[in-house]
């Protein structure tokens, strides 16, 4: 792979991770101070040093009462910090976290026809994975799928790629050359017979053989997984030998990582795993039978869940991906949000292209309020209101919600002291007085008697990638939009 | 209004009406053929008249055949003739149709917290719509709503305006300024106790007389109703009187105009429909024993009909508006497309502005693709399946579907001979070879090896106003993207 390696693309900002320098953001941010609401920070500074942690954040702070007094205290020289003052109507806002996506599907996106997962799987997903193996056609649909999703705010994912050792690998190099952090998965199928035979692990051995490959190969480029890490990607049980999840679920305790896979998506899917695993209990119990059901593991979709099962995860601490575009796209279900709240599991919210046809997470917040009203229309009276969710509640999703599902709470998904700069900067344009081209930058018009709350509601449902001005990861700008 | 007027915005074209000349478009033209099928015509030649009729569609003439054979043939000369010609991947659409949308609440878009209508109507709406008796604030609310559906390729809309004649003749100004072709209506909202003191009309005679009197104003401007005609709107059963929805059912009969109105959105609503009118056997024969329900009548909504109201609609020929944003949204319900035309009632697709917050039909269009597919979730076997819609169907619900639902068949929603130029033409980006900066313009990523049918399905699912390049009303560029 040497030479695709040394073409790498490159990324927004000009400056190595070498040169940073600190920075000072200067304007309104808004970020989720509990899941019921978010917090409106105005007038405020936020420092960031070269390392681009966060070191503080004050409210009635303009430029010249940080140069005058903030910047001192830090020890920082005027003249060496990179100033960013957020315009009229902009805020900064934490990034994206996108807990589920196959970016190996990335070029399907919108294809599905009237498909339901299992043939879905079969008529479009698994050619076009298999025919990542080229890797000049990996480059150009994983650059293409990391810059997308960083244009829409997207900083961190947990991907999905393929079973290929070195596309897998590409994909890594390519999320780390572009800034975005993620976790990377190789995708482990060898069962006999569910998996189609072009496409396949020829053993558990051979999958447990190639994940490792993956995950050393990641430690050369990025020794801490300070940007991108593996993360070991059983891809469901159905394509799964008991061999291999149970290998995986060792590597998994060995290594410290994240584990991802797929549950309860599809009633076919459902009856699928019950048939193969006639010893369990339920899709659930499969997974905790083999030992990769933990607090490091993040379960996609989770629709149909029985009371026991979602009990059972709860326990265990496990984490689940909402993906309400995916969902409805290939008709697998509404999953109830508010339930697994309730039940006590962590949520965070993913595109899951290409079953979901969408790479912006703002627009699976918004499908989020969207498939829970859906969830609300079979219910009554108190239920039917509580299922509901808010503006304040899929935005938690989109940004602290994910960021625990990912194990990166307390690191991402906020403005705090000590906390990484993963935000992007947010502007909606103003029409002008005579309704005229003022709002030509996206589809978001502000008329300018809007509170911020119903702006942040405007953003939510008709914002896109346009409005996200600016976008950093670890304190390095990664997008913006000149 | 002088003043106002005399100031109004211009359209994208510079070409008055009078100076139009012939037009020929070149490349590839999509639409619908069937409900089930699109229709691909490639290497494709349209003749429009100066009128802005289409007067010839010859597939296999490229631009020196069209020269050498075509516009002789009409007796057009070469250099008198305005050619356009698709580019490579860019394809010709039929201008979509909104059948339901009220322009006087487009500042709320994406602002209905976790409300249902009737408290979402006295919360946001009727402020909202009160408000716009301000001249000044009118005029900047219906030409950003106007421009930006344009912009999203509506050639034809069916707008509810307020209950002030003065800002909903403003409205109609606006339309034929900007160019798009549009049913103008004068809501019409008189029930004591019912509507608010300060925003309702003062007798069903004041309804009346002030409903006529913008009748009379769009015949002054638009003696044809060409492009924008009045369309008698009683807004919904509970606001009006039986004395007014008697005299608008006898002023639809003598002026031979649409109506539209809303029924069965919102259970709580029919409750209330059921106490206001104890005589009626349900919510669609009030309106029939009220005289409004004919061929001429649009329908929003109609969620919960009963197998009898759907059997009295489509008796009566009347029309069904399907809004799948705004009844998601403001979860009143998911209208059943299938169910309905198995009942042999034609359906259209409405953006509902503002309980609906998309400006988009192609929203609209995927929008309804995915209700389809939760109607579906509550069905088994072939049911299931029948419910989902397909990109063709839903498709052909934004083009022909709404032009029967508004009156225009035959004259829009496609491309033949004999109809009107109301068009947009469509542009899907294609990715670099490595993955970079090809698709920039907008969120659709060709990646060169999709056929026809899957381009046109990621537009659906991807596409938003950057892929619409320029739209045509008969025969008039309305909006372009530089």
């Amino acid at each position: 792979m040497g030479d695709m390696i040394r073409d790498l693309p490159a990324a927004a900002s000009s400056s190595s991770p070498t040169t940073r320098r600190n920075q000072l953001f200067l304007g309104t941010f808004v970020h989720s101070k509990t899941r019921e609401a978010l917090e409106y920070l105005h007038d405020t500074a936020v420092c960031v040093d070269a390392s681009g942690t966060i070191v503080a954040v004050k409210v009635g702070y303009d430029l010249r009462r940080s140069e005058a007094e903030l910047l001192p205290r830090l020890g920082w020289k005027v003249g060496d910090v990179e100033v960013r003052v957020g315009e009229e109507g902009q805020f900064f806002f934490p990034g994206f976290i996108d807990t589920h996506v196959h970016a190996s599907q990335y070029p399907n996106v919108g294809i599905f026809g009237k498909s339901t997962l299992l043939d879905w799987l079969n008529t479009y997903t698994f050619p076009l994975e298999a025919s990542l193996k080229d890797q000049k056609k990996a480059k150009r649909v994983y650059t293409a799928c990391v810059r997308r999703t960083l244009a829409h705010g997207t900083t961190t994912s947990a991907y999905y790629a393929t079973i290929d050792v070195d596309a897998t690998n590409l994909l890594a190099d390519i999320c780390l050359a572009l800034g975005q952090r993620a976790f990377v998965g190789r995708v482990c199928m060898d069962r006999e017979g569910l998996c189609p035979e072009y496409y396949k692990d020829e053993s558990p051995q051979d999958s447990l053989r190639k994940t490792r490959e993956t995950v050393d190969y990641i430690r050369t480029i990025d020794p801490g997984f300070e940007i991108v890490a593996p993360i070991l990607t059983p891809r469901f049980a159905p394509s799964c030998s008991s061999e291999a999840m149970r290998g995986l679920a060792s590597m998994q305790k060995e290594l410290d990582v994240l584990v991802q896979t797929h549950i309860s998506e599809n009633e076919g899917e459902i009856e699928l795993v019950k048939e193969l695993f006639p010893e369990s209990a339920s899709y659930a119990d499969v997974y905790d039978a083999h030992g990769l059901l933990g607090e490091k593991t993040v379960l996609a979709h989770a629709i149909h869940l029985s009371e026991e099962e979602a009990a059972t995860i709860a326990e265990r601490g496990a984490k689940v991906s909402h993906c309400p575009c995916s969902n409805s796209s290939i008709t697998s279900g509404a999953a109830r949000v508010r339930w697994l709240w309730d039940k006590g599991i962590d949520v965070g919210l993913g595109t899951d292209m290409s079953g979901g046809y969408s790479p912006s997470i703002l627009d699976a917040a918004r499908q989020a309020a969207l498939v829970s009203r859906h969830v609300a229309m079979g219910l009554r009276g108190q239920e039917r209101e509580r299922a509901k969710l808010t503006v304040e509640e899929v935005l938690h999703l989109a940004t602290r919600g994910g960021a625990k599902v990912v194990g990166l709470q307390g690191k991402v998904g906020g403005f705090q002291v000590g906390m990484q700069w993963d935000a992007q900067l947010i502007g909606l344009p103003l029409v002008d007085e005579d309704g005229g081209r003022g709002g030509e930058e996206g589809n978001v018009d502000i008329f300018g008697w809007e509170s911020w709350e119903d702006r942040v509601a405007k953003w939510l449902f008709n914002g896109d990638d346009r409005n996200t001005k600016a976008v950093w990861v670890k304190g390095r700008m990664v997008h913006s939009r000149t």
